[in-house]
């Protein structure tokens, strides 16, 4: 089977681009001696990822419940669900627990805690500490830290934090400094909690800016990273990765032609390529998705997806487009803003290798 | 099971709101003798909505070819397909009409219409009309028009259109006018072709601002219409329908607390909401979604998600946050920006009628 063989809109993975990003992750990470990399899972979404992202059941972090059980069940037990844990979720993590995961939970709020350390069964947690995101987390420097901490008690397994404000970044300078902030707020966090007994085995940190590019990360455990094995329009403008690493795209059909207008229209809408728009706060606006030919090549003029309905996807372009090589039917790869979310709208990866010849299909675990 | 018990995030549908939806819009499509309703099922994906919706199996569209063979074996057998087809996807409809459907395909371009022509499977066709819209269509007075007509030949079935512009209107007033301008146009184009010798049967045409909000029908034998059924906040805000004729909403649980920025994290966020933004470009913008109580009622300063992270939303509001009574796992509802989208982020319908409780779970057909 070939690209020209699939129904479309479909999702294509390129294995090669992934093998690269993931070679190059490991090597940023083996930089920092006695780093661990916890990969996050929430962008892939699949055992077959993970089989090379997390190599013989190596720690991961995941995003979800139904990631949790779908990862513990494949075989990778070490996990953080690194979302802020609610209580009516509990149980179904212990369960997952008492059946040979550990799977840790994270939270930043004291009735939760106690919750946790209330669980009769097996639970362990890490405080989530903001270092600069302003999303999640206890302040470093707060009380409420050694609050929680106490609290938790046994179950205090270590920080964590998200330095998702690292893609408000531009350049690897910025990342750099980003993630000397983090580290700096975590230990922080985690020296006053030392100082008072604690012993915190997992200091937890990272985004993929930060785990590529960050100079030190002395007193740093180990470092999360997802979206760095696919990449997309939005972590190339923002010097994550180069506009090659783009590992996944949208296969898609021509099924609009005006050559009068200079547009086409693909079956690669809204839900096939998700309404993010991360990109129009970068150097470069790609729309929905910048477009490639068959073979993930880009096209003259550079055209995008400057209208996203429901299943329909308008192309523009700065130049002609070919219209004699587009007739309906044609085939084009549209290049996502955000991979996590265009991903989502898939239920499997179609792989190839370079070429146009698939090799496999992979699953994913969507929702929750 | 009561709306305490589902694990969040999760879709909601009130049946109640549903119904009056339905019969709002039968009541005005009867208002134009002789025209039919041919519900466009892209939105809710659902047999259940469907048997509400096009009860005995009536007259339904359809977006993907996923959508065309699950209503197809659930029995609805008279559909449109109502996305320009491509010649790659005739064998598995005509598949579909040899077990007995009449799914309807369209198309506005030469060699499509040549080749379902010369498809040795039962296939019908109507020509898209581009009244306004500017997407998909020949225009209304093209050359062309005759010349996929004649090609289609004792295929051609009719004509049909999309008034996706009346969704720039802001009244009542502009819906009417905008259905009269789509009305004015496929017309002209019917008269044309009727005076070369093509009968075509139906013509179709529509949006849901246009079907509820037409002043004449005459001429139209059918109009096609899907957010109806379970309205947004765009929809509200263009005038379409009320606010609290929003039948669909998204369970989320408190995740995280910040009384100091007076906000709150909920566990719905990009993938649960979408991250469409269409009131963007409506009087008010309310962000990824308004966030309501359990019970769907507003909020003091009808607080918004502001920000939409992949599994976290940000809630913001001009009122200060009732923390007292939502502590970590306490339970609101998002009102959808766009309801086709966020309903396809999830993969059933929880179904209440107006109260806690979860009177039925109802499937969806998502992906292609």
């Amino acid at each position: 089977m070939t690209l020209d063989d699939l129904p479309t809109p479909c999702l294509i993975l390129d294995i090669g681009v992934l093998k690269r990003n993931l070679a190059a992750m490991r090597e940023a990470v083996a930089r920092h001696p006695g780093l661990a990399l916890r990969p996050h899972l929430k962008t892939a979404k699949s055992r077959e990822v993970a089989r090379l992202a997390a190599p013989d059941f190596g720690p991961i972090t995941v995003s979800t419940l139904a990631e949790a059980r779908y990862f513990a069940e494949g075989g990778w037990r070490d996990q953080i669900y690194a979302v802020g844990i609610t209580p009516q979720k509990l149980d179904a993590l212990a369960a997952l627990n008492v059946a040979g995961a550990t799977v840790k939970v994270i939270t930043d709020d004291l009735d939760v805690a106690r919750a946790i350390a209330a669980h009769p069964g097996p639970l362990a947690a890490l405080v989530e500490v903001d270092v600069g995101e302003a999303r999640g987390g206890v302040p470093h420097d707060s009380a409420l830290l050694a609050a929680i901490a106490d609290s938790l008690g046994p179950r205090l397994a270590g920080l964590m934090s998200h330095s998702g404000h690292s893609y408000a970044g531009r350049s690897i300078g910025d990342m750099a400094r980003i993630a000397e902030e983090e580290r700096r707020r975590i230990l922080a966090a985690a020296e006053s909690l030392r100082a008072a007994g604690h012993a915190l085995p997992i200091i937890s940190a990272g985004s993929s800016p930060t785990s590529l590019h960050a100079r030190d990360m002395a007193g740093i455990t180990e470092t999360r990273a997802g979206v760095y094995m696919f990449g997309d329009l939005f972590q190339a403008e923002i010097g994550t990765h180069a506009m090659a690493d783009i590992a996944v795209t949208v296969l898609a059909s021509v099924i609009g032609r005006r050559p009068d207008r200079n547009t086409l229209l693909l079956d690669a809408g809204a839900l096939a390529l998700s309404k993010d728009r991360s990109t129009e706060a970068t150097p470069r606006d790609f729309g929905f998705g910048l477009v490639l030919d068959l073979d993930g090549r880009p096209l003259p003029g550079e055209p995008i997806i400057r209208r996203a309905y429901q299943e329909h996807g308008e192309v523009q372009s700065a130049a002609p487009l070919p219209f004699d090589r587009l007739p309906i039917g044609a085939r084009l790869r549209v290049a996502p803003n955000h991979t996590c979310l265009t991903a989502a709208a898939h239920e499997r990866y179609h792989v190839v290798d370079g070429g146009r010849e698939v090799i496999a299909a992979w699953g994913r675990v969507n929702h929750w």
